[in-house]
């Protein structure tokens, strides 16, 4: 099977920033499948590349390397990392990206790129500005094509730079979460995960003054009611049937949300 | 040669939701062309997705499977159906999305999926709220790679829950139809097919309380004006030559457009 | 190696208008890899396409057809033209899109498609208003796989319609250039290259009533601070650390860039 690679970058759709790291891709693994996992993460915000990583990795084949790159510190002193977790690849900076991929647990292997190693590989010097298209792209070909292993690329590191995004956390008697991002349809997406609610008879979702109890899908209230419900991705998500949460509530990024027992 | 599949949804392209729809794919069918249709479908509203469907197919080579996810009712009644046309596969929700598809004229087969085939087709237990994911996708890669035919899936169903796209009709010595979507542009694209223009001697297109006779190409007015012409699909279009005839007329979805004869 | 495509275009991401290019050059040469170089090039200006590709093209294997369709011009008397440069191919509309790709040096052959050839080809017949999917599409795909060479098209043109992009000129003991584009970041990209800088001992760039030196990457100024760098595509940038040049300083396509020798 030809190797696939992903990329999560916070790039956007304007200019050539992605196709040329897909160009440079193509000139060392010509038979990659690249899929684009999504170029529209918050800019400067590693953590969402990190949530969604977590959420969305396991959909594709085993052995896919996922190639993230949202790094407003590129050509300062932070670490390039390649990580091993659960029989897919991981490639990106070391600045708190990585590690909401493993929130739920399970064993990872992380190892940072040494200066002598990328020395050693013969590409072009790289730029100040652009390590996607000059670094992980190349790395992350070699990777896929299985002429370079992770470990190849210098020493083990036993753990990373903590990611930005808080867990959840019990406040008296609820247990307060936040929106993590919210997608193209409205819905306020968050950090909550089933597994927080696992112990909870009748989960109460508060957020922004109202209460929600958990439906099973958008169609199951009136068109225009608000929701909560877990998402298909393993997280409480407030909606709206056919509108727009996040504009419904005038709710974002980051807002509080309070889940209780309503037993 | 490799199958084909092409994407039309609502999703947009914040978040990985193409992505792990392709993810899947792949899964079940490696060697799959993937092609975005668009992911910029008016959200919740099927019959756009149709529209362009139906304009768009035949540029595809035969065989392609067009797989449509634009599917407010998710998780609730609503039957998914996978349908062949002219040479192609449609497989979409049953909400109107596809009778557009058919409008002018020719014969379709559809059938309706059975709980019991996808019961034993042994995919992981389906989310209520991303079909596209867990149920359409690895049903357009089996379709794709022919290990499964649309008539496998379950019962013939004779016709489709019909479109909310109102047909063009005629209204005293006019023919009134709509603006069915803009493009990228501003330009007005209606859903006055050229074959309903065939028996008028000299077109005049009415719309705002502006007229315009049909030309040729956006060039052939000066810039800034404003002009009618059957586009590149077949349909009556209105533009504004180096311009968009959206802001500039203030128009959008659903807009009546008319024609008239101005023999 | 399977061919490969780049598409850049005004197109954006609504409708197929993409996806029926890809549809026509699949069935034209169905082992092609395409990548889409970017479809957010602004409206109507194939400066902006010339100049992205100018900088990007040298990124994909040698042999990689460039297929860019900005084209206000459609259906016109405006000349389809081929070029072979520097071991790449660009397929393009005579308008000022392409001399931009060769503005640093070198040599370029060009041909022009002529009636005679096209309709040789057996292609359907072309609509006025989108030659990206009736005449650019199959050409690319034919030059692709290799069944046509450039030269096959028609006759050699000596020389091109000239870009409406402004060179840089030398202003007094400035040089002026301009903002060409604006990235996701908010970055302003101009057309002021490396080269233009090589005499000056220390670089001051002067933009708004504000002056920079050149910084080495985002990172060597504290979030909030505006700087000025040489970007990883060799051209003058004015960004802030974290944040967007654009909206901080409100500036946009056009605004003049002057760059003085502090020295």
């Amino acid at each position: 099977m030809n190797p696939i690679i992903t990329l999560t970058t916070d790039f956007g759709h304007k200019g050539p920033f992605v196709a040329v790291m897909k160009g440079v891709i193509l000139q060392h693994a010509p038979d990659t499948r690249i899929i684009d996992l999504t170029h529209e993460i918050h800019v400067h915000w590693p953590a969402e590349a990190g949530f969604w990583l977590s959420r969305a990795y396991r959909y594709f084949p085993a052995g896919t390397v996922h190639m993230a790159v949202v790094d407003p510190g590129v050509g300062t002193e932070r670490n390039i990392v390649a990580l091993e977790f659960d029989g897919h690849v991981f490639v990106a900076p070391d600045n708190g990206l990585l590690p909401t991929v493993f929130e739920n647990g399970g064993h990872f292997k992380a190892w940072r790129m040494s200066d002598e190693w990328h020395a050693a590989q013969g590409w072009p010097t790289p730029s100040n500005t652009f390590h996607g298209r000059d670094i992980f792209a190349p790395l992350a070909a070699a990777i896929a094509t299985g002429r370079v292993r992770p470990a190849d690329i210098g020493p083990a590191v036993p753990e990373l730079i903590p990611s930005l995004l808080e867990e959840p956390a019990r406040e008296g008697r609820e247990l307060r979460g936040c929106v993590v991002t919210i997608d193209h349809f409205g819905n306020l997406i968050t950090n909550i995960d089933e597994r927080h609610l696992a112990d909870l008879r009748r989960p109460l979702i508060r957020v922004a003054g109202r209460q929600f109890t958990l439906q099973q899908t958008y169609g199951r209230v009136q068109p225009g009611d608000f929701l909560a419900l877990i998402n298909s991705f393993g997280v409480v998500e407030i909606a709206r049937a056919e509108g727009s949460a996040a504009d419904g509530l005038g709710l974002g990024r980051g807002a509080p949300v309070f889940v209780a027992d309503d037993y």
